[in-house]
């Protein structure tokens, strides 16, 4: 297989509306580039279920982004990162697959002066461990992490804001790491950082709050082939909701979706 | 076709753990009766779906358990009643098959001595408006229905108690009716009779507090030809994570599930 045209969009694809806080961030950082991004809306939420359904599911919608022309793939789900990664990476060889585990633990690491990160994620991302790894690895001491389901269902609601709102994300966050103090709190979930500003009403200033956005859009311009045009566009795809995905996607994406094309898995 | 033997169990299906609740009931009205229970944990939750969807979910699931045998259905889940129940009726005639939505609205045209009906429920519900008319049809003046999807993530994660549920609940029954005061709740989804107790708390002594599981056990046992036998058995079927559904499911049936099959539908 000859390496993909530079011309190609870039593949993107999570379980709902959440990867678009990641879509947004590599719109920002390739500004030439288009996109094609699938929301596995029909299947969601994937935080809470099997590693072997979660699979299953990111194997089926990264076939279809496959099958219409990509020139890389970026898996902006944590939880389908966590499960299924690797099988991603050997099925679409030799295709570029990133995930958001990598970049986020980058970020934490960076950001984490005394080494002691603090996680929020999927229930599925917590027992996959993923985070863990990743983060010891680039020398931070101690990881809690904490699976925050509200949040994805929260987030799905477009709420971000408000006393229920504050009271959930109190609620995972007083007593994730015990008595002893963490330093940097890692949003697990590309959901999650709508939350950031009630996180950092919580947490006060001395806490650093980190995602993986940023870090996996600067990963993926890093070594992505550049196209040569100037005509970037995004493709919408989602698997159920059309509407649903416009009206709540929007305030992920930060502005208007125009339309969004429904494809049956 | 013949009449389905006696002696099959009668099927009754979910998009997760909720219907245990109806299950519940069923098992008390007819314990000379098997059961064959199936959770379509893999997409779950359907309340967020379109109607479209959760349809194709639906008829996915109850073929299963047709093909399985079983001389009645039951949907014990209000979102697939909703958007399903015509359909389910005609792809399996003569079967018997049964919704969860008139039984609701019977228990809480019951229930309510002013007319005036709240009703909790799935985005799915409420968008159908499948309570509206049925509770008028049954002489109730008035109609109010809130969508309240964190109930059903607290649901499933097994979280009926405590400060976070009774702020959810709290923040999802304030100005639900505006500044009418209404003297009757429906738990409109299958999930939420585990909240009834904080419910009760938050509303008070003076609000009545119904579910469809008690109405849809007397309206099954009335009308379905009964089992001579005496081993009645229940059969548990998931389409994901067995582990969970055991665990969780428990708390919602009210005695251990000894044993979870996983299907792939």
């Amino acid at each position: 297989m000859n390496a993909p045209s530079t011309d190609l969009p870039i593949g993107v694809f999570d379980s709902g509306i959440g990867g678009l806080t990641v879509l947004r961030a590599l719109r920002a950082a390739m500004p030439r580039e288009s996109f094609v991004y699938l929301g596995d809306t029909a299947r969601l939420p994937y935080g809470t279920k099997s590693a072997d359904t979660v699979r299953r599911y990111a194997l089926r919608a990264a076939s279809h982004l496959v099958e219409r022309g990509i020139k890389a793939l970026v898996v902006a789900c944590n939880t389908a990162t966590a499960a299924a990664l690797p099988q991603l990476v050997e099925a679409f060889a030799p295709l570029p697959v990133h995930g958001v585990i990598s970049p986020g633990a980058d970020a934490a690491s960076a950001a984490s002066i005394g080494g002691v990160v603090a996680v929020l994620a999927t229930e599925g991302t917590v027992r996959e461990r993923a985070y863990h790894g990743a983060l010891l690895h680039r020398g931070v001491h101690r990881v809690f992490a904490r699976p925050a389901p509200l949040l994805v269902t929260l987030a799905e609601e477009g709420r971000a804001q408000g006393a229920l709102v504050q009271h959930v994300v109190r609620d995972y966050l007083e007593g994730i790491s015990g008595d002893q103090a963490f330093d940097t709190l890692l949003l697990g979930c590309t959901h999650f950082p709508v939350f950031r500003s009630v996180c950092a009403e919580v947490l006060g200033a001395e806490v650093a709050i980190v995602d993986s956005a940023s870090t996996t859009a600067s990963a993926v311009a890093a070594v992505t082939p550049r196209c040569l045009g100037d005509r970037a566009h995004t493709h919408f795809l989602a698997t159920d909701g059309g509407d649903r995905f416009r009206r709540v996607g929007s305030f992920f994406l930060g502005e208007t979706i125009p339309e969004v094309e429904i494809v049956d898995l």
